[in-house]
């Protein structure tokens, strides 16, 4: 708990799960707090152990703890389950993997650019269509300053994220409603309306904040240009990612035609280790949501039929004086790569057949008497019905042939 | 907690990890057992979550919930972590990861041989060298019952499973403490001590569960021995497994040369299903311990060097100008398979160096103005320091020849 208390903020705080002591708890519980019924008190002196909530922190934790060790710029990727005390809802769960990449100790942005290409290749790779968004924080920053609203920037930031949700005229009564000034609210549309590059590079030109965001942008794309994307990859003027500890650029990736939050996230943050004694140390990370992706898929029907659980045969024994040959054709089978299962026990011919077709085999390999004399077996094409006696040691050859054709 | 409690007998109730509830938990604590300051009966009101115990439980769940759904026999393997209150000491960790391999619906005996199989083409990929036993519960049955002490079955069970520990001696002592009479001790001691299968056939024929269990494990044993196994695989009388719900063949692996305790184990359970209200389903399964094989192989430094986080070849971009073609090379060396990174900012040749000294990388690219204008890189081997100059078209079949040379 003490590596994870004050890091999430007060939410976080909130949705944090304690593991109670073991043992005799109340031994050692704050009397205080369980006389004035404190159940925020008495959780501290009752539970010493917290569930993880993010990667973040806990990498946080190890970059400081190892940092005579490490090789800077470092990097890793790091996959685990976390828990938050949410409501559970679509897309939201109390246990869910996070599957983070971090780059930290350098503030060159081809790391973004690299991120980038991360997402771009894994969603090509699941065969999933996305739409991988940018924009920087200090872009935001300069419009913030362009519109003489510098104070309001977090009202801003805040306000323009559920642009996606409650469009145009619900950010302006957002920006109202965190007392923004009509008259900015106004020029902020404007600009967000507009929103290229180009535009930005002539409005935000005495900001210097804007421009050094703007110029970030261009050498991100420079690089990003230099490969090939398999997505839809633009800038956005509108992404905001809620009230986060990003400074620079920040990334969301949405999946095309799902209705379905954000597949992912991140952005690069200028001071991740201070909060463990290690200030100065800039990084850029970016997360999966591990369940999202994988009920988009399934709702998109994209995992691969080879995924499947059926075997490309069963071995059939007839009788129990066949049980171990017919083990022995199904080892052989596997070890030369070939997905084989063996009925468990000598029955009917009728009963395996059947048992066959509920697992979805192509073939089966019937084993009896005249089989094993002859250390051969019935090769039986599931669907056709055909049949043909094949020596045991001919049988992967033949089989692989057939099941590629 | 009402999926866990009551399932793993006194002591694993003790080690489960429960979860504090969120919020005013104590709104809804039992005021009695507050009052009475009773750990254990306050834990029931305030924390309605408990943490993954093992792997069996919820897989027994699983299959019962979803029975009518599943083909049996019902195969599957998982692979997750789970936690345990036990004081921390090598080998023994409050978070580990569990591997469970189970089939249930059948009493086959292949099923028993196919684990077997498992277990040993796992270690043998893995590189570690181990001893695979294996015995019958039931044969541990037929020895009490021969030896008119089969009231004492749990007594002798336990005492026989720490023979490697104690030796012959120390498990006399303990049956002694466990009030076994000395005549049936010296006749348990004896028969143990000859152990093979064939003396125990001779000597239990006139036990049926003695005899069951014997046939069975002649059984298995003719089904492996129609494979090939990579590991030693034995028939161990003195493997006794603790007291487990096993009732049939049970299994546990050990590292040769290593001082770790079991690698894995398992065994046959006649009915798993029955606490969720299945009853009748036999199933058997074995567990691999992942952190201890972990610690095992680190020992004996059997991760392979490809693991290392070294890539093969960096890129050195010497200015800002060459930053763009240093990024598009290092992209299409890893579009071709190579692993490849990039030196993130322009430095001096000196600096990068030393970098990739460091990284332990064999060959970097160096990419300074006439490079760019050529569209070529210097190659640099770091251990001859050889260079070349090559066009970057083919700088990935060069280096792929020179990497596998």
């Amino acid at each position: 708990m003490s590596t994870l208390t004050g890091k999430y903020g007060e939410e976080g705080e909130r949705l944090l799960f304690r593991v109670l002591n073991n043992g005799d708890f109340l031994g050692n519980a704050d009397r205080e707090a369980l006389q004035n019924a404190d159940s925020n008190a008495l959780a501290a002196s009752i539970a010493k152990r917290g569930m993880r909530y993010d990667l973040t922190v806990p990498f946080a934790r190890f970059v400081v703890m190892h940092q005579n060790d490490l090789q800077f710029p470092f990097k890793r990727y790091q996959i685990q389950p976390v828990w938050r005390a949410d409501r559970p809802q679509k897309g939201r769960y109390q246990e869910f993997y996070q599957c983070d990449v971090d780059v930290v100790g350098s503030t060159s942005l081809v790391y973004e650019a690299e991120l980038v290409q991360i997402y771009d290749e894994v969603f090509n790779t699941l065969g999933l269509d996305v739409t991988i968004r940018i924009n920087h924080r200090k872009i935001l920053a300069g419009i913030a300053e362009h519109c003489n609203v510098a104070e309001h920037l977090t009202a801003m930031t805040t306000s323009i994220d559920k642009w996606d949700k409650i469009g145009e005229d619900g950010v302006g009564i957002e920006m109202q409603k965190r007392r923004i000034p009509q008259t900015a609210i106004n020029k902020i549309t404007e600009i967000l309306k507009k929103g290229s590059l180009e535009s930005l590079s002539g409005t935000l030109n005495e900001s210097s904040a804007g421009m050094q965001g703007i110029i970030a942008m261009k050498e991100v794309m420079q690089y990003l240009n230099a490969g090939q994307l398999h997505n839809t990859f633009r800038f956005d003027v509108r992404l905001a990612r809620g009230l986060d500890y990003y400074t620079g650029c920040i990334f969301e990736v949405d999946a095309n035609d799902a209705d379905m939050g954000s597949l992912g996230g991140g952005g690069r943050y200028d001071d991740l280790t201070s909060i463990f004694g290690m200030p100065g140390t800039s990084g850029v990370g970016i997360s999966f949501g591990a369940e999202r992706i994988f009920d988009v898929m399934e709702s998109k029907k994209l995992f691969p039929s080879s995924l499947s659980s059926a075997p490309q045969i069963l071995c059939i024994p007839l009788d129990k004086e066949t049980m171990t040959f017919a083990f022995e054709v199904t080892t052989s089978l596997r070890n030369q790569g070939i997905s084989a299962d063996l009925y468990p026990e000598p029955a009917k011919l009728q009963k395996q057949l059947k048992y066959a077709n509920q697992l979805g085999v192509r073939y089966v390999a019937i084993i009896g008497e005249d089989e094993l004399s002859s250390r051969s077996v019935m090769l039986r094409n599931m669907d056709s019905g055909d049949q043909e006696i094949v020596a045991a040691g001919q049988l992967t050859s033949l089989l692989s042939g057939k099941l590629s054709g």
